[in-house]
């Protein structure tokens, strides 16, 4: 068995690959592959509606949000959403928390004025930061929940008086979270949700329409909106396989049942980093990530030995982003604990041997 | 068997089905997932590299043309295209010839001036206009090549002085063309490449950088051309099954042998359609599709019945579109001659018993 600690595309759950693998055959008995089904057909938009609706259930969302899947992954909606939201004149607050804040705010700028109201990169992403002010004049302020390649996340979300939007790209689905504080949401499926090549868009009707702009059809959140997310052919086999494994959440119980798995999983981690004389975490204990844990070895000769141990373990995907080095394990919803305790095992073997 | 004769998403080749559920479960004996693969690995490149590397290999692109798989579909391209390429002042040449033609030019003239060189609309589309002239100072000229709903076909490529774009997302890999004589192609993949989800951008790299216009990053094809189309988290699967498609089509012998499949198998059903004095065809016998064969009744009441008779050969897909009515059957690449023949025995059958 190999265990898959992949950043994203990541692990999905085993049932999720049958049932995927299976369609892909023969889509419901229809004798039809779910690859060449039309999509304008009964079967798969009852896919989209399932799909949606289980988002929305999932999420508990009000009557205000939208539900949308669309094309592309959470760097189209950099450029989408200031596209959207913001116009020239106006001014968007965002908050720098690491790579994938950067590049949002880069995008934002093309089609606004941009307030960074606090970064961590003079800390080089290990904190999330704690004492800023919003704006209340700025027409939105921009979040990303979690920071996939420092492994910080936002443990409280910020009170604002003016729209909140977030990346959950990579924490979607993995906690609680009062969703409907947030205008809109945006997240590529690659994490908790699916398989690449789709973006889940959650958005408050009320905040659309307010600029001058004018947006290009496939651009604009309200034509997807009043054609039910099907403005054009949607990536119909991502959509199926995000519907598949929302299935699969809920009947773990949803959110609320799988964020104690998380956290029982981040805790037997982090446990391990903080006792294990070898190695250690590169982010503020306050900050740290359930989702993405990035470690370091205290004498980092020796990592490419740890290494070495975890593929004999059948452990992939912990080598850390360039940009951070060291490890990072990535324990996302379908991951499951007997796979992080043959990571711990491999770290407390490597301690012993080492000692 | 059932007869798949879907305008699109729409069949694509058996094994390429058995081949992409085998990688869905097991991709390559890794004991993972092709949905968990990280699009960083080794395995993945390897995957994206081939794809490019058969496009360009069956289309016989020279080293000017930069082939990219992008997020999206045709709709995408739509304002792509002129973002990229059409500067505020600057005019582009469009030809009309269907519903994508006229909405390709609803999008460009977000960006420029638009000049309408010919228009099949007088005819309701049942033409591909013959006499116009394209102006030498236009920016570029853009044609859609195959109708999807409408039913026609550009059957020679128009010579310009001037750059070539087009939208090829239904005929592309259907027949020999000169592609080098294009400067930019577009194609959604869910025809004769691959599923829903990804998009098919050919390139010639000597057009780009000319225009004033700052370009949102994802949106600016030199980014994706310097980082080899990996830019941002591409469509996995959906690359993957174009891939396996693609070898397939080259096992066949490329696209100069699947020409002559789909020419016979466009000649035995519209020659039934000629010949049956129940069905008429709907486009200009020069202008035919030999993708999408459009079709009606001469008697209109007649046309549920002969759907019920379809439906009981197991023939899907072959409704009309809305706006031309009766019927369309799809002669894709990967549909066999064989479901051919059952449509067209099915006419004599009916034409038979209303004799």
């Amino acid at each position: 068995m190999v265990h898959n600690f992949n950043a994203g595309p990541s692990i999905l759950p085993k049932e999720v690959f049958q049932q995927a693998a299976e369609a892909v055959l023969n889509y419901n008995g229809s004798g039809l592959s779910i690859l060449e089904l039309g999509h304008r057909t009964a079967s798969f938009e009852a896919v989209m509606n399932e799909a949606r609706a289980l988002v929305k259930e999932l999420m508990q969302l009000d009557d205000q949000h939208e539900v949308l899947f669309l094309h592309g992954g959470a760097s189209t909606q950099f450029m989408q959403v200031p596209m959207n939201l913001l116009d020239d004149k106006e001014t968007a607050a965002y908050a720098d928390t690491g790579v994938w804040g950067t590049k949002a705010i880069k995008e934002a700028k093309l089609f606004g004025k941009v307030e960074v109201v606090c970064t961590g990169k003079e800390s080089n992403y290990t904190i999330i930061p704690k004492d800023f002010a919003v704006p209340n004049d700025a027409t939105y302020f921009h979040i990303t929940t979690n920071n996939t390649i420092y492994g910080s996340q936002w443990q409280k979300i910020p009170y604002t008086s003016i729209p909140l939007v977030a990346d959950m790209s990579s924490d979607i689905f993995s906690r609680v979270i009062d969703f409907n504080r947030f205008d809109l949401i945006y997240a590529g499926a690659q994490k908790n949700m699916g398989p690449a090549g789709v973006n889940l868009v959650v958005v408050k009707k009320s905040i659309l329409g307010k600029i001058k702009r004018t947006i290009p059809t496939i651009m604009d959140y309200r034509n997807h909106i009043n054609e039910g997310s099907m403005l054009n052919t949607p990536p119909v086999f991502s959509v199926f396989v995000c519907m598949l494994t929302l299935r699969w959440l809920k009947a773990q119980g949803g959110v609320a049942a799988i964020e104690k798995l998380n956290e029982a999983k981040a805790t037997l981690l982090y446990n391990e980093i903080d006792s294990n004389p070898f190695f250690r975490g590169t982010v503020d204990k306050a900050d740290r990530s359930k989702m993405n844990v990035c470690f370091v070895m205290n004498d980092p000769t020796l990592e490419k030995s740890f290494l070495s141990l975890t593929k004999e373990k059948n452990i992939i995907g912990i080598e850390g982003h360039r940009l951070v080095g060291g490890f990072r394990a990535s324990l996302y919803n379908a991951l499951p604990i007997s796979s992080v305790t043959v990571l711990v095992d491999a770290m407390k073997e490597f301690a012993a041997a080492h000692a």
